[in-house]
Order: C-alpha cells, then sequence, then structure tokens
C-alpha cells in the first residue's frame, strides 16, 4: 500500500496555501456577518431577521466549504477532502479518514450558533492530514482577528508572530500540582439535553460537577479547578488550549473537522490530546495517542519540558 | 440636598476623558499580559511563571487602578471613586454610591482568573454615575481589541464606529416567541462551589438545567436555550448583551464595579437589567428598574422598538 510522503518544501507550500486559504475563507465569514449589520452595501439588501438568520448561516456554511473545496481540488487534485457539509452522515465511519492518501479535513464554520447570534467566538478550521494525523492546523477567528496555525515540526503560532504556548520564556509553566485545582477548564454543553438518570445532559452535569465543587465534596471527587469556561465552539477551545489559556479541554460527540486543525495545533504547542475514557489504573496506565473519529477527547496543554 | 447635574457639553468631555481612560488603561493591562510572554523588554527580567502569576496579576490590578483613580482625581477633584482595589469590603454597603455626588465606579480589571491564564476575556471597566444611575460606561477587552462604549443619549457603540446592538438594520430582531428557547444564555460559575443540597453550586447547577433542558423536561422547566456560554467576566457578559450576541445573562453575587459600565452600555443599547428574583405573577408584576448593589442580576438584549 503506497503511502504519499512530502518533502520539507512541500510541507511548506501546503502550509502556506493552507494558511492563506483559512484567511480567505475566514474573511468571506466576517463579510457575511457584517452583511447582517451593515446598513450599506450588502446590508443594503434588508432581510427578515428573524426568519432568516439560520438560513444566511447555513448559506454561509455551504458558500464558505464550497470556496475552500474548490480552491483544494484545483491545487491538489490528488488529495482527498472531508468537510462537514459535504459528508454524508449516513456513510460508514471506518474509512472517514484515509490512512494511504493525503486528506484535507474542513469546518468550513465552527461555533454555528455563535455564528448565528454574532458572537465573536466563531472560526474557519483546516486540516491537512498525512498518514490519517493532523499535520498541518489553521484556525481563524476573523471576528476576533485571531489566527491559529501550526505544521509539524515548525511549531503553532497566534497571528503569525506570537509561539504557542503564549507563556513560555524562561519557561513553559508545568500543570499546577494540584490539578485540576488551579486549572482553567473549558466544556461545552451541546445539542443533546436529555434529563433524567440516563440523560447525555445529567451525566455532562456529573462530571463538570467533579471539576467543579470544593475540595473534598461528592465522595472525594471534587476538583475545585480555577474557572469553567464554555464558549461554544470546539475548535476555539482547542485553539486556547494550545495557546496555554486553558489548562483542561473536555468533549464527547465532536466530528474529526471540529478538532482536526485543533489537534495539529495543540501538538506542535506541545499539548497532549487523547480519548477521553479513564483507564482503570490511572497511576500506571498508557496514554493512548488520540484517534480521530474516536468522538471523545481530552486535550491538556504543554506543561514544559 | 443638592444633586449635580451637567450639561451635555460637560458630559460630551467626561465621556471622551472616561473612553481615552479606559483605553490607556487597557494598554498598560496588555503591556503587563505581554511581559510574560515576550522575551525581549519587561519580559527578560525573567521571573518563575509558576509562584508569581498571580502576584503580577494582583499588582497590576492595584497598578492600573491606582492610574484610572489619579487621573479621575486630578481631573475632576469633586468626584467620588470607587475602585475594587481601594474598597473596603467590610465596610456598610448602604453608602457605597451616593446619590447626589458624581461617582466613578471602576474595576481595572475584570476577568482576573482569565487574565492569570491569559485567556483574552479580560477588561478594564469604567462607569460614571450621576444621582447613582450608570450614566457612562467604558469597557475595554485589550487583547481582542474590542472596545464598547456609551453615554445616556449618545448610544452605545463597539470599537466607536458600529452602533450596539449590531444586528439593527433594518430592524433590532425581536426576542424569540418561545423565550428562554432559540436564545443564547451566559452565566458564570464563580468561586463559591459548596456541593450538597443548600449549596451555592448546587443552587446554580439547578437553575441551569432548567434553562438548559430539552422542552417537557423538569416538570416543565425545561427551556431548551440555543447555547450557554460562560467567559468568566460579568462585564464582558453584558458588554455581549448589549451586543445582542447574549440573548440573557443571569448573576448572583456581583460588585457594584463588576457590573456598572456594562449596565449603562446595556441600557443604551436598548436593553433591559432588573434585579433577579422572579416575581408572584409573571404577567402582571412590574418590572424594577435595576439597582446597583443588589448584587442579583438579569439582563436582557434589545428585543427592538
Amino acid at each position: 500500500m503506497a503511502v504519499d510522503t512530502f518533502t520539507e518544501r512541500e510541507l511548506d507550500e501546503i502550509y502556506a496555501f493552507a494558511v492563506q486559504l483559512g484567511k480567505d475563507a475566514g474573511k468571506l465569514l466576517l463579510e457575511a456577518a457584517q452583511s447582517r449589520f451593515n446598513g450599506s452595501g450588502q446590508g443594503a439588501q434588508a432581510f427578515e431577521e428573524k426568519d432568516s438568520a439560520v438560513d444566511i448561516v447555513t448559506k454561509t456554511d455551504e458558500d464558505v466549504e464550497a470556496f475552500i473545496k474548490t480552491s483544494i481540488t484545483q491545487k491538489y487534485p490528488s488529495h482527498a477532502f472531508i468537510g462537514e457539509e459535504t459528508y454524508s452522515k449516513g456513510a460508514s465511519r471506518a474509512y472517514l479518514i484515509s490512512p494511504t492518501t493525503p486528506t484535507w479535513c474542513v469546518d468550513p464554520l465552527d461555533g454555528t450558533v455563535n455564528y448565528t447570534h454574532l458572537f465573536p467566538m466563531f472560526c474557519v478550521s483546516i486540516a491537512f492530514l498525512v498518514r490519517g494525523r493532523p499535520t498541518i492546523g489553521v484556525v481563524y477567528a476573523p471576528f476576533l482577528n485571531q489566527l491559529f496555525t501550526a505544521c509539524r515540526g515548525r511549531g503553532a503560532w497566534l497571528n503569525e508572530t506570537q509561539r504557542l504556548p503564549l507563556v513560555r520564556n524562561p519557561t513553559i509553566p508545568p500543570m499546577p500540582a494540584n490539578a485540576p485545582g488551579g486549572c482553567v477548564f473549558s466544556c461545552e454543553w451541546g445539542k443533546d439535553r436529555r434529563d433524567g438518570p440516563e440523560g447525555n445532559m445529567t451525566r455532562k452535569v456529573e462530571s463538570f460537577m467533579n471539576m467543579a465543587a470544593e475540595v473534598g465534596s461528592r465522595g472525594g471527587k471534587g476538583g475545585m479547578v480555577h474557572g469553567m469556561r464554555s464558549l461554544g465552539s470546539a475548535t476555539m477551545d482547542l485553539a486556547y488550549t494550545a495557546m496555554g489559556a486553558f489548562d483542561i479541554w473536555w468533549e464527547g460527540g465532536c466530528w474529526e473537522w471540529d478538532v482536526a486543525a485543533g489537534i495539529a495545533i495543540l501538538q506542535e504547542a506541545g499539548g497532549l490530546i487523547t480519548t477521553a475514557n479513564p483507564p482503570e489504573d490511572p497511576l500506571t496506565a498508557e496514554i493512548p495517542e488520540v484517534r480521530l473519529g474516536s468522538r471523545l477527547y481530552l486535550a491538556i496543554r504543554s506543561g514544559g519540558g
């Protein structure tokens, strides 16, 4: 089975292409958002906001994915492409990420609810996978003017100037000795809000309270984290974990395009990402490498080294 | 009892002063943050990150408040000043905001935990109160480059160019007919994490689950909001509610300086803020005007008008 490999120079070229593509796609997202609050230009074609906000977002989502897909297939016709909009959710999961074909994994708009409401935590997310591993990641949040980029071996960066994690000089601070105490923890609540003993939301709240509650409570499970954050975007959570702003991020139910670019950035920033099922013996268990498609993720910021 | 009043021209001058003060103070916050991740300049005076991050933040907090207080008292010696750092928490609450003396109410750094971890959701918050009412508000988040400003009668603005709420052309969209369904709801978890039936955290989680859970659950209380957000800054929550990005924000335990500037901005953006205790009969009860010092707040974005 032939596996494509790339020279460093080829990777450099693909990286530069991906970064520019992320900037261009983010600009499209911001322009479509601005058309909703500008009185001139596109906004002058006034629409009934209350009915059409979701339609506009859906159309923007599809348009931006089509732009990205076209750009990639023109430039790299032999590469595979997986995007949220073009992916059939009913298909078998086993072949989603090819172990042999270089694959682009794209979410044209992560944080859709935020985008609908114009809360700035939305972004475009572009990953390039080699042998199934996230190798290049580009996450651009245009309303925040924050661009996160990484390519294996080249470091992870904020706005192409500040290396991630941000605090690294003279050293990257270690995780707190009493972790999760002292940590900023991020998680998302999602759309599955079933209540009741076996409901998805009830189980999430249980885990959340274990992390949050004062030390000594909840039968010894109380973690008393320093703070809990929910941004409404798994990709932004991963980017901020790469930055070192979040210490821990946990999520279940993510799709590949939600996390692929963020994983590339986090790993290149020295962070760790693994599956989120607790091991039988935490002291001796190996930490399994993240597997795209596992749907359950636990990310930890770089702790120096 | 003499009450100071101001001409429109005087208010304009005070407003311009407050906006510049917010920009300058935010710049100080950002410079102190950058000194933690730059290898040159101030950052070259390397420190042991793990021990001193909190000390640095405390010193920055105090320095920025001193800068703001000195600037105000030099320019307006007859005005009163209340700041988080200079306020003695043991003092009587009754006289905190004078009904007669024009008063500045300042939080030099809201979102302290975020600042410690370099998560960008931190800001300086400056309010000017006339007859105890928030009249001018300036909130500046320098890491996001987002400046929120308002003065009574002059509108509320993002970065001095975009009027708030952002979506207003041709009309500000109404709140969803099935609210809180369809709404983005923000809340904070704070530091009081007592578990158990009467614990603060348990009660917060109950309210949170009522807002979040699917319709029909929780004895009819399930609100199925569109999304739940926690940023770690009450001031940023209020600013984003003014922007229209959040529909509802609820918080208990805030101090005056956490909310005064945000209230000025929200109200000038057409939003509503009141105390957060539910009325006996929601259909007929009047909505009481917010009272600084009430500690419990419920904010709703502008629903058009």
